[in-house]
């Protein structure tokens, strides 16, 4: 089969490789049918994710139609259609029991983490993938869910619902704003009306992203580079900051900001991927109730999510704003590495 | 002044009373601008309620201007535009300390029950009230909301939302039944989008009830009277019935109802009010893992929806069906009580 | 190998039997060492439970050593000490994903009910038991952890915590009333200090029972058959009642007798098996804002509650009364029947 | 009448001053019986809080004896014996609605924030002391619980139990490290219990505080200068770490203690008051699921805990280390600033 293939630092190829083939009786084999880029993989790319070894296959996200199932396999069966979740989880241990998929302690991998594809073992940018655990990790799609829309259940969705709306406790009539207008903040946007928020603030230095934004259920913007871009937030709530400030960047200054912006008694969920530490004001901040979090996507919520993409309450779809073939596979790394003039949110890739 | 006074079972009349006076430092004087009629006030006319004694002025529902306030009262001053709550609370008790402002333990009308409007002290189908616990009892409108859509935050949406919604937990991807669509289950199915339900069935015998539901947030209905009504309910779900139930009527045949359509691990919250003992099948729901919970509104959300109805988020005046002036009072008593015939839901009167 | 095998209403055999085997790649073999006798298996042999044919062995508690494992199980090895749980859990369906693995939906003995052992499938009054999804149903035992300790946490100590103490959501402070003074009302007892409860009124009508309680965490104690008994226990409120009743027998008078004691805004657990319907009085209790639940044990907290059973935070040992030999299963038993003369609370049976 | 007043930087005298009067309707006289001393009062007195002006009378923590009530207080009456909580809260803003009484809007002493007591109006540590919104910031003290005991329910017990453990979201079986056993960090450790916490670690340089901390609660302790401190905290866990680490110091190293032995899906709780900012390594933190919480208390669990001091769950009295008479102020001063000699934890202040 082909599959996109890492080969150090900058370099990567879709080429020939090996089928994969059942390990364990809890193991399935998918064709992969529709899959998608991850700024992750841009990361790796980079070399930024020394784990990632030469001649793995990339990839976390998928969509597709199982082919073969383990002998202890019982929730899927060839010819199911089925979303390919990024964390891979056994089901058993401790934090697999708490729902904590992103911590499962199975070997898989020789990790204790769950996200393995396109990671420690091969991926999803794949003819084929094998799914360790596949009752765990796989979930059968209803008719009427388009692969556009199936797809995004595999991270992004979960990503911004679980680490930036849940973990920030979003309430019934909270003000949210959301620093970082890319495609897991816009997630979490989208999602942020799933617990009745009343306001959703965008905040990006990009006006299109701004703008975007509102198509994605942001209520009001702010240009984050406006010399007077807390007073514009504090303006939109009575004075006193929003319920939840959500990061989804991952840089310091975008922490810092939620910080300034988040009222007393408030939360921060920190969504965004960071490689540096930050300054956190606790001289100031020890006496605000505040609660900050932060995490790696559980897709604990991908089955609870796909039932309002099939009922037509969340237009997952949207995500997708370019489209290629597999055989165009480094033409659409092109076009998402370029998203400032591509525009692109999420490229899809299909067989 | 003129008020709607009970004169006894099936008497009343629309008649000059003495103006309301400041008695204790916590009260507030509001002018009624807006008020309406709750099924709650047929029953006391029935004499259903005996603590309802002749000569008392009816009504708990109102919006208006603050007059006077007494010397202990903080945060609303005359020519403040209010809603007046149908609970009243005295802030310091331990009910009202946990936000279940329904049992304050303050003796006002020597009860400890926060409904007193209407019930044991003076009510707002008049055209001043006292508010006893003005700081407790009374929210500032925001401009930009209309007093049909404020007047609804009285009761009738924090009465669906609190009883409803929040007591049956209802959850993002739940599917939801409301047995029941008269006015309290309409607020339930409205305010269910507020936590992310993917489904909202209606159940109701009257199929312009069931039609009316679907501009009320309900995705499907159900004819409660078809003999196949719970089968068609599971088809609904995968099989093993809704995550959580709403009872809004108040009848045992409702509540088993409920019982039967509830799937394991789910919930049952019971919003109606009850005249006489149920059957609850244990022997059979024991083992069913459910949550059965019931109770009267704190308007402890009042505020909360408030936010939400400013944002355009909550179309509250959606239940105002009918208007009349403060001289057409009897006439606006008679089409809510006829509601079968003039489709009322909700009757606004205003001054 | 001898196992204590069903045959028919009143007619039961300590007999030889094939040894189990390994059926599917998650199947575990445990070699029992300790065992128990759970008043459900009385009622089993009454013929009160249709389900379980003759030739059934019976019981669903158990300690002991795992000897073979399918090709699946990663979690447990031969020669493992394990607890086996009382409810068999898949853990991939959405039930299992929840935690409420009562409800598991997988097919092992055509039932998607998590309760199996010695009702659908052979159980562990045996020498040797087949465990399905092993890595599920198996939690490996530490070192200092008593057999007589650790069987209790294959059904009671869980029962009493998740069925009463959690789904009664005792808080720090709350006083707590248990109805039934019998191993499992003992078991929510003991465990509700795990939320700091104030007070834990014990009522039964044995006075020996009701002594024994105060060994189990109870600080008080009420006669549940004095004329004043209501009376008895709000005086150890403040009048209002106990924020949390637990029902720990399953018939009409106990459950009706939660109702009375409870506090507004209270809540109410059922942990009794119940045969008969019970009235629940709406028309008194729709106002009091209080929360019923139900259920069978999920076993979900086995874990935790071992990890404080280690520490010597929960004196497990103490329900085991009497201690047999596998050669006197019969003897056991009817001791146990005997429960009201001998004082058994658990009977420990070991090989 | 006499009280202890600060007059700048290091200069405090136990002098005469003008008795109280009530002010607002909703104020409080109360008679003084006894007082305590908390490190804040020593920050304050090293001219670090300059909000605290002088002539300012100093104190937050208090037991008395209600002399004269305003008009609209309804809760408390002369002669009745009650706690003076830290925290005043109006009881009618959005924060007093929420239990966030740290955060109270209402504007006594010209500030949004519930500590006022010697900081923004004068305190406790006088003969009388004017207690504002007296029905949300006294509690009547049941028969049968000492001056001692009661006065650590004023500030240090609720702080621990809010701030450290509850934020902290400790659970039944958890894990819990607390760095720091100074007072606050002790009632952190004695409060654990009342979430079933399995094992509570105290962490801290001094030896004898360590020793200490196993009659408050701990259950294991560790010299946080050790150089294998760190693996000796995992090694008392399963090798990942506690679920909950509270920080009961205030200082950068404490802070980042508790990020090296938190577990993946764990909480740190700050309650220390930090002076200067901290760095938070989110660059490996990012993933590892924690929550971050700090706040005020808002002192909305004193009535709780009241009640299992009285039911003799919690021995807060042990907080108690030295007693003095009023005429002894500024020896109480003295012992309580030289803890590290005295061993001080809390000196009582008596009439």
């Amino acid at each position: 089969m082909k599959a996109l293939v890492y080969h150090g630092p900058n370099q990567k190829s879709w080429e020939e490789v090996p089928d994969p083939t059942i390990k364990d009786p809890t193991d399935v084999i998918v064709k992969v049918e529709t899959t998608t880029i991850c700024g992750t993989d841009l990361h790796i790319l980079k070399g930024d994710v020394p784990a990632v070894t030469e001649g793995r296959t990339l990839g976390h996200e998928g969509v597709g139609t199982v082919t073969e199932v383990g002998s202890a396999v019982s929730t899927v069966a060839p010819g199911d259609r089925v979303i390919i979740s990024c964390i891979s989880a056994c089901g058993s241990c401790e934090y697999c029991h708490q729902g904590l998929y992103a911590h499962c302690l199975a070997d898989e991998g020789a990790s204790g983490i769950g996200w393995i594809f396109g990671h420690l073992i091969d991926g999803t940018q794949a003819e084929f993938v094998r799914v360790p655990f596949g009752d765990n990790s796989l979930y059968k799609i209803p008719a009427g869910v388009s692969d556009e829309a199936a797809v995004m259940l595999s991270d992004i969705l979960p990503t911004g619902f679980e680490i930036g709306v849940r973990y920030g406790d979003v309430q019934p009539g909270d003000i949210v704003a959301v620093v970082g207008a890319g495609p897991v903040g816009l997630a979490a946007m989208m999602t942020s009306g799933l617990y009745g928020a009343s306001r959703v603030i965008a905040l990006d230095l990009d006006a299109n992203r701004r703008e975007l934004a509102r198509e994605f259920g942001a209520t009001d913007s702010v240009d984050s580079g406006a010399p007077d871009w807390v007073e514009q937030v504090l303006a939109m709530t009575d004075g006193l900051g929003v319920d939840v400030a959500i990061e989804a960047v991952g840089v310091p200054t975008t922490f810092d900001a939620c910080t300034r912006i988040v009222r007393p008694g408030g939360s921060i969920a920190n969504v965004g991927v960071h490689g540096k530490p930050v300054q956190l004001n606790l001289q100031d901040l020890w006496i605000k109730d505040l609660a900050i979090t932060m995490g790696l996507v559980s897709t604990s919520t991908t089955p609870m999510l796909l039932k309002l993409v099939a009922q037509h309450k969340l237009a997952a779809e949207k995500f997708a704003t370019h489209h290629f073939g597999f055989d165009q596979f480094l033409e659409a790394y092109d076009t998402f590495a370029d998203a400032a003039n591509s525009k692109a949110l999420k490229v899809i890739i299909k067989r």
